[in-house]
């Protein structure tokens, strides 16, 4: 799909400069890979310096960046989210057309929207309810009274256990798994008895959860994962958390049962917020770190036990040198204590 | 479903007082947010004092526990026990009557119980025996001579290779993967030549496995997941295992090749027991730790590597203070050698 | 199946030494498990001292190893690769036979060679290819115009998105996902906005990857897995990464977002790659790992972030006797300080 120059920049509201409108765009790419019918970007101002360089046939800048001279542009306020946005255009996402595949299972008594694309083996319960122009691709379950929106992908593989609740616009990729029952079990002196979880999860609009994200149904209340989060994959929402909106959850993240994170937190790669905590808004927490307290006060956080970034990478710095700090104290000892 | 005061006492061995036996209980709740249908219970003696304010129509506490006059109990050996237990009174795993859907695969030489409920999309393969009562949900793959016990719950998605076995009760959350191959290579000049793995995995009664976790086959031995076993999601048992009795595996734990440990340990979230190790039974590892050595005496173990939780959380404390460290031998340093 | 010494010494290119090359061979086994119609082998010089107690009919062993008197040997240059070929000599994969399930949905516009085994419940999309000999169990869904090379093995549950490639012999385990989007979201005042991702994932002849390991589509340009890269379960290769061949990737590893590794790297289990790396070839990370700079030289790193992995272990042990030097600093002050 090609679409001219002047198309793209009011799709992005942005100015062209030095360009010509007509200029079809096949694809974007990065400055070195770019070719005349390409567009790339500068999102990072560290990579201007190549602007000279690139074979781009247009450019997407920031509103005051410098520009070799000739070189087309598309200045915009945010180039980064321009190119998302140019991205979309260029690709948009196939709208399927209406379809019940015959070899879907379709319990009788649920009730799926004339315009939704259903796939062969895809298995949809008793009482489920699915809004209009959902996709529900091959070898996903659909559980006893799940209610889900309007525009959903629901991608081949993702569970939606009894009873849970999605919004519109939630993209759930592969083998993702809505309302598996939390893990509580109160030990006994005959084992470990299992806590029924009762409480349901609800997946507010546009939500987007990558492949194999976990979210736990809760035991007592419900989990629930608000407007705009998106997770990457492999990641664990434990039972009954609330997950602010537009959070974001880097591969491997997780939260630990009842604990409850504030809106547009960022959790990095294989970082974990302990259960029954309460997490400030904004709040981010470095690679691999463990929150073991409550936030009160939104900051960047990083290690185990978490603490402020700064502290962290002085606290690194430190040991790193803590074999020095072993022969100092000898050298002193040798000095003062004569040994 | 409601149940009486007088019928969930005996359910749980518990002793009324203060309380109306015919009163009718919905759920459960806690204790701020239970109504006058609802039962709560206190666990944890810190919750104690917010018994004088609750609405709940009863409170499961322990048989010594004070209690404000007027409020109607339930008095339990363990009221965490106790409260699992009415959970399960009032929120009945729901029994699936007898059924073989037309659209599952059952090879015609497996033999499937006629009391099975088997969903649309199950695949049963050559060989494959299963026992009274088990439930095969939709998208479960069952290999070529796999023997399941009575009363299993094989949810969506879980899949059971080729040869191996699972006893009675046990449940299997969506996209667990049973005795898939170890992960044994051979390094040769040529490329890593693959081990075959002949093994199988035996699962024993009354297992309970997350979403997503992995139990690998053994290469030359079997692996072996005991009786009780429970996990969260994202577990991984490595080739050959031996998990004995009763262990809990919270999110992201795993036991590596060959490893074995004993009966009651406990793996907190995202820690690791590396290969061929003994763990001794009642071990528990905190959470990101990571075993390095065999455990010889049950004992609480964090960090990697892992040592006595007590010397790890001293280890810690004094790791933050090595910058005051530094300046204190920089004080030395001046007086001591004038620099 | 039952294999003659001779026929098992020609198979691993190996010299028969005080044996009977008419014994059958049944299995292989443990030295100490062993039994007289069992093969053993000896890769690690530890556990030669067990040579003379075995009971196995033969035994594995280097070109110059002392071997007891009158045990049966089969000499060879590499007994643990030996093991491999023996184990695959005995237990062979099962090849299937052509088959087409008349309940596998395969797209009328897909392209499936006719000595494929695709079973019931599979999913082949339009335009995908698939090339002989490979195996599709239930439950893969294959997307548009994938292409799929010879003797693969696809199990259940396994997903390759549209337009991925893989080559030839390609064993994926139950879980995978092959192409799913990278997590790439610019963030905006209204929210953050999807990234689509356009490039495509190839994965090139003899890779193995463990169940439920994730391969996310590239951006801008593709992912691609080179040949005979392995890895366990719960791998992550980020969107737009470039594996070198031959890498081994142990449990829960992961490359971020466009780094590429050098081929023959090893990651141990848990350990990361940060994104838009560079990783020399040869490159080990131990486990819990976390690469945060460029690799130029082969190395083995270890901790985060990682270093060599001696001062990582210098590093360690230091750490441990922080206490020992808060005490000696202490003890100087009283002589010096008078405090």
């Amino acid at each position: 799909m090609a679409v001219s120059l002047s198309k793209i920049a009011s799709h992005v509201n942005g100015d062209l400069e030095q360009a010509d409108p007509l200029l079809l765009i096949e694809s974007v790419s990065g400055l070195q890979e770019a070719k005349a019918n390409h567009l790339s970007f500068v999102s990072n101002r560290k990579y201007a310096k190549l602007l000279q360089y690139t074979n781009a046939g247009a450019v997407l800048v920031s509103r005051t960046a410098a520009v070799p001279n000739g070189l087309a542009v598309i200045r915009v306020d945010n180039p980064y989210v321009a190119f998302a946005k140019v991205q979309q255009l260029l690709h948009p996402t196939i709208t399927e057309s209406p379809h019940k595949d015959k070899w879907a299972y379709i319990d009788p008594t649920a009730t799926v929207h004339v315009s939704c694309h259903i796939e062969a083996f895809a298995w949809v319960g008793p009482g489920a309810v699915i809004g209009a122009r959902t996709k529900v691709e091959a070898h996903v379950r659909i559980g006893r009274n799940v209610i889900i929106g309007e525009d959903c992908r629901l991608l081949s593989h993702s569970v939606i256990r009894d009873d849970c609740q999605l919004g519109n616009r939630v993209i759930l990729h592969p083998g993702v798994v809505i309302g598996a029952d939390g893990f509580g079990f109160a030990p006994s002196a005959k084992g470990n008895v299992k806590i029924p979880h009762v409480g349901k999860v609800v997946i507010e609009d546009d939500v987007e959860l990558g492949a194999h994200t976990c979210v736990d149904r809760g035991a007592l209340s419900d989990t629930i994962v608000r407007r705009g989060v998106k997770t990457d994959n492999f990641v664990q929402f434990g039972h009954g958390v609330d997950i602010g909106e537009d959070c974001l959850f880097v591969a491997y993240s997780g939260v630990a049962g009842s604990s409850k994170v504030g809106k547009n937190a960022i959790l990095a790669a294989r970082s974990t917020v302990l259960g029954h905590l309460d997490v400030a808004e904004g709040t981010q927490i470095g690679a691999c770190g463990v929150l073991t307290k409550n936030v009160k006060q939104p900051a960047k956080l990083s290690g185990f036990p978490a603490i402020a970034h700064g502290d962290w990478l002085r606290l690194n710095g430190a040991k790193r040198k803590i074999g020095e700090l072993f022969a100092r104290v000898r050298a002193l000892e040798k000095r003062v204590l004569k040994r």
